[in-house]
């Protein structure tokens, strides 16, 4: 495996897009360096940040050696991506085993990340309870657990082998209760949880920044809500 | 450029994630055939298509000439990439290149996607009028038009070159109003909407199906909102 000296700087926060990425980096063994962005706190406007994730969300990465010198990288998809190529690990290089591996990391992305996100946000953070959008999204998660629980009967990892996708979907899956969803009803995506619970990396990276998302505690801190939520373009 | 001999199955719908890949072909120019799947009707439930788009989603493709033989792809960013490698085309192979183009199309497939589609649903189909999803989606929106305009200020496109980032985010942007947005507000990303829309392959792209699309008519169709809206895990 490619070497890595200089340590990776990892701007993050402890939320399950987050998480891809300490996992990530964990599983790989490489040298990193957090760089908290408390996005309650409105680190992710800070000009600094801005200039390597112009989308005003975590997580991003500097790789000071990156090809022909140091890069940036924003969006977890394409960290993921970027570090699956560098190091020639959790992403293969064969076309088809490829392929099946981009499938279920595009459907992370595109589907259960946003899908779970809003159901977190109409179940537990909304100030109002609107029953339209709880039913909506948390419908639309149990669906999503229902695609993943058939691909995870005839697979043990989501990609084939083990691979980023799992990785991009195991924080999102871990709060299913806030979800509204109740695991032991998809017993394959159970078995697979709980095979990825158990890795030593996955344990490690869930861990990062932990105190901090404690401490933040989005739930019941108006503040950062007020940060977070209702954003329009700015000028 | 690779040669294709036997077109390209394309599992299609005119709506914003089909077009991505009705674009793409006509922009590699490569042979293809239009497998319609009527979303409004049901047909993403067929057996045949589960088999190769496990998310009951639409788009997907069956190459005959896939690596090794013929390659089933779903997910429209899984499709992008695949078919940007296969013929070396929109989506560079240089590592810098390549990261800048995965960025902005994850943000295309994470972002933009997910959220004018939550807009588009509160906004023009959702039974009730609910104020507070109206006013989260269309914000959300008009922060990320905010975020391509600013991109699009200092680069012609959003990955550098033209790329399958654009082609993934036009149709997305095509129905702005029904998003809330106005475009004039957002110079740059208006002067690439108009460059884009000028292609000949997007325009084509773009017509696809526009007969069928009309037909369907979602937002006046019960029967269709019936089976598209709601969906949990199947047995
Ligand atoms: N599609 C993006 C989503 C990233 C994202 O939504 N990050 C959130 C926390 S989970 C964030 O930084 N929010 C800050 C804000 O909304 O201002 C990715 O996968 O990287
Ligand atoms: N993340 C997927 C999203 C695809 C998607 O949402 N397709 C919609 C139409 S735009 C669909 O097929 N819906 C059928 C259904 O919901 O049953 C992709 O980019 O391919």
């Amino acid at each position: 495996m490619q070497t890595q000296n200089e340590p990776i700087q990892l701007y993050y926060w402890p939320t399950p897009n987050g998480w891809k990425i300490s996992i990530m980096l964990e599983e790989l063994g490489v040298p990193y360096e957090v760089r908290y962005v408390n996005i309650g706190a409105g680190d992710q406007f800070k000009p600094e940040f801005l200039a390597i994730a112009p989308n005003n969300r975590m997580p991003a990465i500097i790789d000071p050696e990156g090809p022909g010198g140091p890069i940036s990288v924003f969006e977890s998809g394409a960290i993921l991506q970027y570090l699956g190529r560098k190091f020639g690990k959790f992403y293969p290089s064969d076309e088809r085993a490829r392929v099946a591996v981009e499938e279920w990391l595009f459907w992370q992305v595109g589907g259960l990340g946003p899908m779970a996100g809003q159901a977190h946000h109409f179940r537990n953070y909304a100030p109002e309870k609107i029953a339209y959008g709880i039913d909506r999204y948390t419908n639309e998660v149990n669906r999503l657990y229902g695609v993943m629980n058939k691909r995870l009967q005839e697979n043990r990892y989501l990609g084939g082998e083990y691979s980023i996708a799992d990785m991009a979907a195991i924080g999102w899956v871990k709060p299913y209760k806030d979800q509204g969803q109740d695991i032991e009803d998809f017993p394959n995506l159970k078995r697979w949880f709980e095979e990825l619970m158990a890795r030593p990396a996955v344990a490690k990276g869930l861990e990062v920044g932990k105190a901090e998302r404690e401490k933040l505690n989005l739930a019941a801190n108006k503040d950062a809500q007020s940060v977070l939520f209702g954003q329009r373009a700015r000028a």
